[in-house]
């Protein structure tokens, strides 16, 4: 089996952006996850925010829509992308709260990064609201459930 | 039993930056972890990022020091803080990379959330450099280790 | 009557950022205004963003506070500030919307352009979410309502 | 008459970036105000910046320009676009200076926000440079003036 | 002979950022230089930077890759636009370490600035690792080497 | 003799921002330069930003003041500081244009970053003006000429 080639780093092992000026401009799109786990009581006092009485939810969501507008200056070898849809959902179930991120471009990359770092920022958000009343909480479960687009076509994490 | 209060909503439900003004400047510091979990191949791939050929490890690095200088930029309600150290480590073994933040400030509020953002930013330059050749990688585990400082004192995750 | 001298140029007109290490760091807070003028059933429907099926309040009062914390990016002859509070409430009534942003520091200058940055940024928000229902929308009304601390002291705009 | 429904919010009434990856590239372009309202020996000091002995006007012209750029870092639901374009004027009459930013882009969705952005920032570091000698200021009269290409075509505000 | 004309300057000397509607989208390039001049010594220990124990150069390459993303950001008259490659190439020899930048775009104006912009803040990244050994150090040639594509076609220095 | 010792490498040769925690607040002032060499005629048209027809020094001087705040963001291992003073003056005789910054900030560390980016992002952006007319432009010259404050004490570059 062949060693797997990280194409981030050259020949010499620097790393670099890679060219993709001959790349052709398709619709993108990707979807991603991250998972904060809690307590039962922390995520019904987060969800409040879908009442009338609280705005964490909305607070997480725009931070993720705004993040995924950040990735290529967070992530060194990221080229900046033309992002054309943002959306954040956030449910709650027992003791976790889950940040689906979906992003779409007409771009010559991907949308993997824009929509982890959508769904991480959006979690780290809901983290740092809770972090008063529950310092064991964690994030876990980042990971791409769906992407289309591209050379490499569509594909749904099965 | 009470149910918890988000301190990040007011009364009305509505969020805000909470006011800070009258809390003492003290020294903190906080320890974050977050986990790539990948093939052991991928690891290996990465971890020349310390041999002369690879800078992988290196640009992970470096874009977890950074990110924690833009906490207060990527979460809506964090305070700015006058970061005096950051570092960042990241060991691999078996099939996962693990990313170790340490933030410290002299500052009225702790940094959790800068560690919490140092690692996973790392986390997620790394996941960019292994999404060739790994499209299943994900991120977990991201959580405070320890935290030293501050009204609540000193506290290691047991 | 003598001439007023604008403070941030010097001698020979050119700007600068004036040096204020000598100043003491002293708590301070300003509040300040924006009016956007619109229709009744307009600021009807960004109100309902307090009721369980919208987020247009919040949305821009998030991004209010995100911009105090980039008020020294923005506005060139600021110094940065270590924002200790930010605070911004919406109200409707009538054909309009008026945003009051609540910001303090401990600090070596006032915070008033944080306020009216928050102020205005909240209410650009808004315009942005409205603009598809009504293009004649406008924002009037930026001013400095109250300002503490510092040299000059406590001032209400009367 | 049906009451207006923001398109930045979803059917559950919460935020997203509009998804525009179907919309064609056309040539836009928007022209937005804002008024500073003074005292008129304020506004001599602040226009002798176009004499060889003040910078104040230009100023204000480069942070309305940068700030343009900066449109969808601040503002949450707009999306990122290739500006082509930037001109901010800054005139002077009576009592108020009046700032008049234009826009271009080839792009997906119109730079109202741009322009508006650009005109709000100048105005607001003009503020920032007169607030030592007018602490009553005012910012007023921030509003679209015309808009050309997209779907809704030209534009003028009558 | 004529006097040359700055083109970011209108006919009444105001800048402006020059309006490149109408320019065709095409592919360009631009390689850029900075030297930083030290002593010989800490030109070795940088350089260990490239073998297992140091990471000096590659922390310089990613500063530099990251601020070319920044470039329309931190120079006012600057049209972003989408870089599609970004590679940083540092080499010592004697009393120097050079930069070599080189950028990438399918763009309506050319990347020198970006180019230069790579260079420059890679040289102060090493600048700034070294500044505790060498007061004295200076960076200079700070210049483009050659450009490809665009109205005024290839190019390269002589 | 020892070979020089990077401060910011750790013992493995891993780069980190250094703990400045524990170093006491103190003034500090920090003087930088660069300078662009061109043409004679070049040099002329620029200064005549400082007459009434012509905005180019002006330009120059905010990009460098609102660079020296993003110091930190752009070079990896600077700690954020509180920059209390930031000017830059622009000179020219003969073929070049000289820029001198100068920054002070009451802080744990120096500023001589901060004013080497002023100097150099202000250099940068008289380039970008000059460009057209001068494709052969180059700075040079960037260093260091004087520093007050912290624990070496005062300098000056002889």
């Amino acid at each position: 089996m062949t060693d797997p080639q990280l194409t981030h780093l050259r020949a010499d092992g620097s790393a670099h952006m890679v060219d993709v000026s001959a790349k052709p401009v398709t619709a993108r799109r990707a979807v991603a996850q991250a998972v904060l786990v809690t307590r039962p009581e922390v995520v019904a006092a987060v969800l409040t925010g879908e009442l009338p009485k609280g705005e964490a939810v909305g607070t997480a969501r725009i931070a993720g829509i705004m993040a995924a507008k950040q990735t290529s200056t967070l992530i060194p070898l990221c080229h900046p992308l033309p992002i054309t849809k943002v959306a954040v959902d956030i449910t709650g179930a027992d003791d976790r709260l889950t940040v689906l991120a979906t992003v779409a471009t007409n771009g010559v990359t991907g949308v993997e990064m824009e929509a982890l770092t959508a769904a991480t920022v959006a979690a780290l958000t809901l983290y740092d609201m809770i972090k008063a009343v529950d310092k064991l909480a964690e994030i876990t479960g980042v990971k791409v459930l769906e992407k289309q687009g591209g050379k490499s076509g569509d594909w749904v994490r099965s």
